[in-house]
């Protein structure tokens, strides 16, 4: 047995008007909780220190500039990282950083005990459209203000296993799991903020949204035999409203916990990380299994082609 | 709307010593009752004309050849193809196949409603082992009769839309409907012969098994934006039980139907190929979203590596 206890620290909504110092504040009294039930690790959502930004348009650098990182640890975020360190437990947030050289990313970092910054991931699949769309019920930018990331995905060795990182978006995406799959990751974290309608069909509301949620993630868990740990932030943000779902799913597929509401909130649970070895042995060793030659199109081509008429 | 009428002809249990002759006159009376109901296309499962052999360890090459089709159609299944052509009803079935220069696929054949054999697929993700394993519950020797197949995940233009085919344990591996989604696939038609054990994990039975099935159907189904019809081979075989769960998942990875039971059925359901093209324009419009710079592993590595200590 190698457990891990993991705390999944939903936050509820971040209004706008709310600042990192308060965020910051709220993350540490669900991480206080957390370690209070002996978690290891605390894995809080996608763009933990702000309101979901992306959903309004902006055109004044300034102002787009502000809701981005400089630095990380920055003054606001440094309370986060002491009482992590105090607590000997490793943390995990998302965040919109700026880098030194102009480049905007929706990054993801993973803080280890003593408090290194021991794994970084910027997310690949970013959703949405970087116009003003007239035709979506509402705006979801992402395209607008971040790149795509571009550190693949990495994984890290801590905590005693072989963890990995995605965003949000991401958990969609197959290859996300199995590229990750591919490095033997044992656990993949990963925040989000889910709008609980579809901006582009309103009749896809948020049981259809959740379903679509749970499944990418137990198949992405049960297919690379990881556990995954979903965190969300949810509720309403200026009345633009995001879906719960905040869940841990072992390396069979199943969910073991799902954390109910909107609120602030932490669901703690004990993954063992020898569960992944028997699919990774079996059903899905994939040395002996996959197939690389007949895979060549998942590599070569961006866009799906029509065979010939 | 582009309306497909299916039917998913679910067959119960072959038993070793049951003819060719028997199993094809069960399944003109499934294609009879389909097509009395408006079908287009009957599907039927993998292995469909004999029981599913590679349980049983054989050395001796006559007795194994005599599992595969030397030709296709060949004499016992010819009445197959002409109730087919006479209903105006296009079907799919897997058999094992041995090539005219000696090599052995595990085959599924789509005829289209003239009788002309429009696609071929030959299974790819083969299960299983190749020798006789003391420490699995029963056999499972696709490894030992079968090669891996040559043809890649081909898609074929059919019946007004865009088809394809896997088989059996390919419907576990994403890489199988994301090849097809890359060529724009609307329905992926698959047969199934899956024990209801899992013969390395007693503890893992029948429910836990349509569990894995039901997830990757839907996964692959909602994530490319297709139609997927899974047909089984169900019912104890000679004392070895395959699991049931025939079913039907629409593009947004609902399950629409599914067949109770482990006898020979029918699952007949009206598909419109037009409801593929939502989900294939927005959330996986491919040629917006996906990064294949950050795939890399997928192509390039068989098995998982480890990261550096």
């Amino acid at each position: 047995m190698r457990n891990i206890t993991v705390g999944a620290a939903q936050l509820g909504p971040i209004q706008k008007a709310e600042g990192r110092q308060n965020v910051v504040a709220r993350m540490i009294t669900l991480l206080d909780e957390a370690a209070s039930k002996g978690a290891d690790l605390v894995v809080f959502p996608e763009l933990a220190l702000t309101t979901f930004f992306p959903r309004w348009y902006m055109t004044d650098s300034a102002e787009i500039d502000s809701w981005f990182e400089k630095e990380m640890p920055n003054a606001a975020v440094q309370p986060l990282f002491d009482a992590a360190r105090k607590h000997g437990c490793a943390i995990t947030f998302g965040f919109a950083e700026k880098t030194p050289d102009g480049h905007y990313f929706n990054t993801s970092i993973f803080v280890d005990k003593e408090g290194n910054i021991a794994g970084k991931y910027r997310k690949v699949h970013l959703p949405g459209h970087s116009e003003w769309d007239d035709n979506r019920a509402f705006q979801h930018l992402e395209k607008r203000y971040f790149e795509p990331g571009d550190l693949g995905f990495p994984v890290y060795r801590t905590l005693g296993g072989i963890f990995g990182m995605c965003i949000c978006n991401d958990r969609r995406w197959p290859e996300t799991f199995r590229v990750m799959g591919l490095q033997n990751v044992e656990m993949v974290t990963l925040g989000f903020n889910t709008p609980s309608v579809n901006s582009e069909k309103g009749g896809e509301g948020i049981e259809q949204r959740l379903f679509h949620h749970r499944l990418s993630l137990q198949a992405g868990a049960y297919q690379n035999a990881t556990w995954v740990v979903a965190v969300a932030k949810a509720g309403s943000e200026d009345d633009h409203h995001l879906m719960g779902g905040t869940l841990i799913v072992d390396p069979n597929g199943h969910i073991v916990g799902e954390l109910p509401g909107e609120d602030d909130g932490v669901l703690v649970h004990t993954c063992d990380l020898d569960e992944t070895k028997f699919g990774k042995s079996t059903i899905f060793d994939f040395a002996r299994h996959r197939r690389i030659e007949h895979y060549g199109l998942i590599t070569e081509r961006t866009g799906a082609e029509e065979p010939a008429e």
